[in-house]
């Protein structure tokens, strides 16, 4: 059996026991009735998700899927292909907005390139932190979805595969957010999004890394023109990344199908993540109960992506950045929903009255 | 002259020029134009605050200031007046909400008296971090505002300084968030909320710790009737804080006055500690660019309270608990956005390419 079937198929439910033992526990602290909201349900989740009351949340890492997009061949972009390495690199030296965010969240940093059209160099790496990479080339960019399938199916398997390695690679691990690198990458994710949720490609495109109106309106045609000559089955999660996808959205996904079968949360980040998410939700409904929502995105298809995995997100701070930043700065507030179930007092251990 | 006059005089305006500096390095940072959004709106705050673009944000300290109220005779509280003092324990031995987001955020706590109606004992505190008491008590609570006023000119005058002193004397701590403890204190915050926002007491009055409907309808009678019976005038702060304020209140608009003389980032939790910063604004108003919206709460009057100060809360997460929970949680964003301003290159510095 492959590593993408067995990986589907050893995800089970979450543990609904302990999610109901975390949720009387909360019940019990010292605080009005579920007076933390959002956190009482993270820290209910994540009983859920790693069946204990007691979980870790110590050891965090961001995994950085990087990849490249034939569709820019079409004009979809403010910046030119050339980034994807440049900002791969920034990430190794440690410059980048998702090294300041996991340095603030204690997370370490993994880097893979699934897909990047030039070489990367080799880096000396000089951050206090861990930062890993790992290179998995399928190619040197997808191909043109403009004018067929972005890539072809052993190509998506590989795609997912690399995502489910390098997640059950690092399971030591407690807590896994997605992040992503790749110019252009805002097309195809908001292509999935349109395909998947069923909403029109111009209330699901955004201005990506920031481009003008005129671009904006190229960038809707390019998309529908690309649904309308792939003819994805919205149905079929590998048919809609083999045609209309990226090598790090596969990858995204491959990352959560391997965080939901190590039983481990994984924070999702952005617009492209949650293209990813889409992609494993849609191999594996299962896997959106392991899914935690870091922050909303201000590109436009986050919504319809987040509703459609019934997800509310966590963070809404206009970030735009990708990278995993929102996800990493999400990490923050997974330690502190344990925290709440671990560390506070229950009425009857701190001798705290109850209401009348 | 006062410590309050003498404090009130030495608040300067924040620094115009490093916030432009900010500004203009923040935008040569390795990402799309402003793509980290609202941290990037608080990185150039903190560094008018400062007058630097690096601004130390390591040592972090949450003041929770205590009190009780005369008002609970009225029968607005869903808890007895007892848990005031059960909780400032709780705080000091490390089980209450505040103690596990404190320990997220890697701040220390610091728990005052100010007006507790009974006796802190004393506790050997067995926590991993810092811990502090000051006992500062004004008056065992303050009087029943729905006959008269809260208290004289001269405690009100006292439990500012209080708040001042105890920010001074931690003057080597970067960032301060404000906190509180006192059953019944959501009654008079929502009575300086209206008094001040001009909003009627029923669009500013919450539940509080959770009461039922009929004890809303309640507390709102009590709140109009308080106002009635004491004709504050809303443009005199100090008449506002003795009439239908408390010494908590007081003190926590002494922190933020002190925070902004030390020219130090205060984080303002949720409705309480918005009501004192509505007093610290009405002495200064100066004090509001020093100001940061740690989170909105669930507390009815909170928005009215932030949108009079012109504030944009960081977080939006369900929270009802105050104890300085939600301005815990928003000091790793703080970090964060010092992170990001400092640690990330450039467009040159990483040689990135900009966009088209």
């Amino acid at each position: 059996m492959s590593l993408l079937n067995e990986t589907i198929e050893s995800i089970i439910p979450v543990d609904k026991e302990a999610a109901a033992q975390a949720r009387a526990r909360l019940e019990q602290l010292t605080m009005p009735y579920w007076a933390l909201g959002r956190l009482l349900d993270l820290a209910e989740q994540l009983a859920g998700i790693t069946g204990t009351t007691h979980p870790n949340v110590d050891k965090r890492i961001v995994l950085v899927m990087a990849g490249d997009h034939g569709v820019v061949k079409e004009g979809v972009s403010a910046f030119p292909q050339e980034v994807t390495v440049q900002m791969v690199l920034n990430f190794l030296k440690g410059g980048a907005g998702i090294n300041a965010l996991a340095r603030t969240a204690r997370a370490d940093l993994a880097v893979m390139d699934v897909g990047v059209a030039g070489e990367i160099p080799d880096v000396v790496v000089d951050s206090p932190e861990v930062i890993r990479f790992y290179s998995k080339k399928i190619a040197r960019g997808t191909a043109n979805m403009a004018i067929g399938p972005a890539m072809t199916m052993e190509q998506a398997v590989q795609s997912i595969e690399a995502g489910i390695s390098i997640t059950i690679g690092l399971n030591d691990y407690d807590v896994f957010g997605t992040g992503e690198m790749g110019i252009g990458n805002t097309t195809p994710s908001s292509a999935i999004v349109s395909l998947i949720t069923g909403e029109p490609p111009e209330k699901v495109t955004g201005r990506g890394t920031g481009i003008c109106d005129e671009t904006l309106d190229l960038k809707i045609k390019v998309i529908a023109k690309s649904i309308a000559v792939n003819r994805p089955d919205p149905t079929d999660a590998m048919d809609v990344l083999m045609k209309i996808g990226g090598f790090e959205i596969g990858a995204i996904a491959g990352v959560i199908l391997g965080a939901a079968s190590l039983r481990k949360p994984v924070i999702i980040d952005g617009l492209i993540s949650t293209a990813g998410a889409l992609i494993a939700y849609g191999l594996s409904p299962l896997t959106a109960d392991y899914m935690i929502a870091g922050h909303r995105s201000m590109e436009q298809g986050h919504k319809a992506a987040l509703a459609h995995l019934k997800k509310e997100p966590l963070l809404d701070l206009d970030f735009r950045l990708g990278e995993g930043t929102g996800a990493a700065l999400a990490m923050t507030l997974v330690e502190a929903a344990v925290r709440v179930m671990i560390e506070m007092a229950t009425f009857s251990e701190a001798a705290v009255s109850t209401a009348d």
